[in-house]
């Protein structure tokens, strides 16, 4: 994982001012000194600093239609070729595909949303979809919607609205699924390479495998559950919905319950019994439900 | 679907007081007068009353340990029976299964967090778990965990907070999927009854079937596609997933790229050609892909 970080870091809150490139790298929050999207097509992006240097991206301020990189001649800047799907514009993608967090930082003039002078840290974004078009010089480029984390001091944020039942007639815009990992959910994912511990299932986007960690006793009040890895299975998202939601279960010798067979377990993956107890205990279909 | 209204009411918002539980059902913010749980089995719960009735309820502000209705005494208030999953405590539970915000409505002196007289609508929560327990007088109670939307003026917003990358150590608690549907998006998948268009799959947890809306042509910025039923899909989890990064998409004859097989379409629900050949174009694994 070789240290990038997600998320804010210790100290940076959003309005931060930074006078150089070199600044900002110093303080984590954009390592590269010069390429606008930081990260890796196994880790996701972690940073993008708004430059305004390309002809294509749009800012909102909370939303922001942001250009992958390459394709640009180094003198003019003007687009000049297709942009491809890797390195940081892959990264992006898979930030979006793990709902990783992304530093927002815009350079002075950029656009109407930039501040006065150099660069400023703007707090976290969500990349919210992800496409290809032809820019303005007719070129293939990559495009990526991002949309603002609305409180980062206080936790990450993911927005959802709607029409329909829901009174207020605004634009709609849905982030369907966010499942930020913990390191050890990571880990987890990482060990069963994706595969569904249930079905065996291992789905698989532009981007890389996705699956979803699940905690068993699960992790806020009043549960408490900890975040090791023995309370964490890998699950797709069909299962994840059923084990959530009382639609499968695990009994005490690994069986399935709801489903036919037994839980898939890794020989490096130590499943905590007292949490499927625990789990067993207080869901699913069990005394009161149907009665 | 009965007028049931679930999220912010035209003209009230958070912090608005009322005398009496009649006052409250006129304003339509809570329609039960003497009910705890607004709502039905078969659409979800929209409102609920935090009244103090209940021992079991744990009421931290922006986050609530809500009891289940039933089991009570009517004399003395007591919990002196079991309480089922019927009624009021399944549509909880609905809620949660569909991401449904619930408005949460305060009587004074139920709790800390109560105001100081009658009763105070406190905004939109969502119900990012439940389960059953043992209560203080040892009956079965059903349980609910609500988790403040903060910010309900602007957006629905759902909480998701981490430990691990993340550099803040705060409690960590996940709500893992959040796919608020629009009216016609629920009109979609209840005419395929919650099986998948592209594998035919039908979830069925304790409240209920799930499945996901996907809209075909992305309703936000800048693709601006329509909320209409030609323009939605009707699909489980882990094919939205695959949908929306690139691992399955639909050709011009309906034709599955990516898997095998052809979507299923209902005789009622007219998919938009023009709306697949957006999608076509503009996502998935196309000229610039893999190079």
């Amino acid at each position: 994982m070789s240290g990038r970080v997600f998320g804010e870091l210790p100290g940076s809150r959003g309005g931060r001012r930074f006078g150089t490139r070199a600044e900002l790298s110093e303080a984590g929050l954009h390592r590269p000194r010069v390429a606008g999207i930081s990260g890796s097509e196994k880790e996701g992006a972690d940073s993008i600093v708004l430059s305004g240097g390309y002809e294509d991206d749009e800012d909102r301020g909370d939303e922001i239609v942001y250009t992958g990189h390459g394709g640009r001649d180094v003198q003019t800047g003007r687009q000049v070729a297709d942009q491809n799907f890797r390195g940081g514009n892959r990264a992006l993608a898979l930030s979006s595909l793990n709902g990783l967090p992304v530093r927002v930082i815009r350079k002075a003039g950029a656009a109407s949303h930039s501040p006065a002078g150099d660069y400023r840290y703007d707090g976290l974004y969500l990349v919210d979809d992800y496409w290809y078009d032809t820019g303005r010089s007719g070129f293939r480029i990559r495009r990526y919607r991002l949309i603002k984390l609305p409180n980062p001091s206080h936790a990450e944020l993911t927005v959802s609205e709607e029409r329909g039942a829901y009174s207020a007639p605004r634009q709609a815009s849905t982030i369907t699924r966010i499942v930020r990992d913990t390191e050890q959910a990571r880990r987890i994912k990482a060990l069963y390479d994706y595969e569904c511990q249930i079905c065996g299932i291992r789905l698989v986007g532009l981007a890389g495998p996705y699956a979803e960690a699940a905690h068993i006793r699960s992790l806020g009040a009043p549960h408490d559950g900890p975040d090791v890895s023995e309370n964490i299975l890998c699950l797709c998202p069909n299962h994840h919905v059923l084990f959530d939601h009382g639609g499968v279960a695990v009994g005490a010798d690994l069986a399935l319950i709801g489903a036919v067979g037994r839980l898939t377990v890794h020989p490096k993956h130590q499943i905590g019994a007292e949490y499927l107890r625990y789990r067993r205990k207080h869901y699913g279909a069990a005394p009161c439900s149907n009665r």
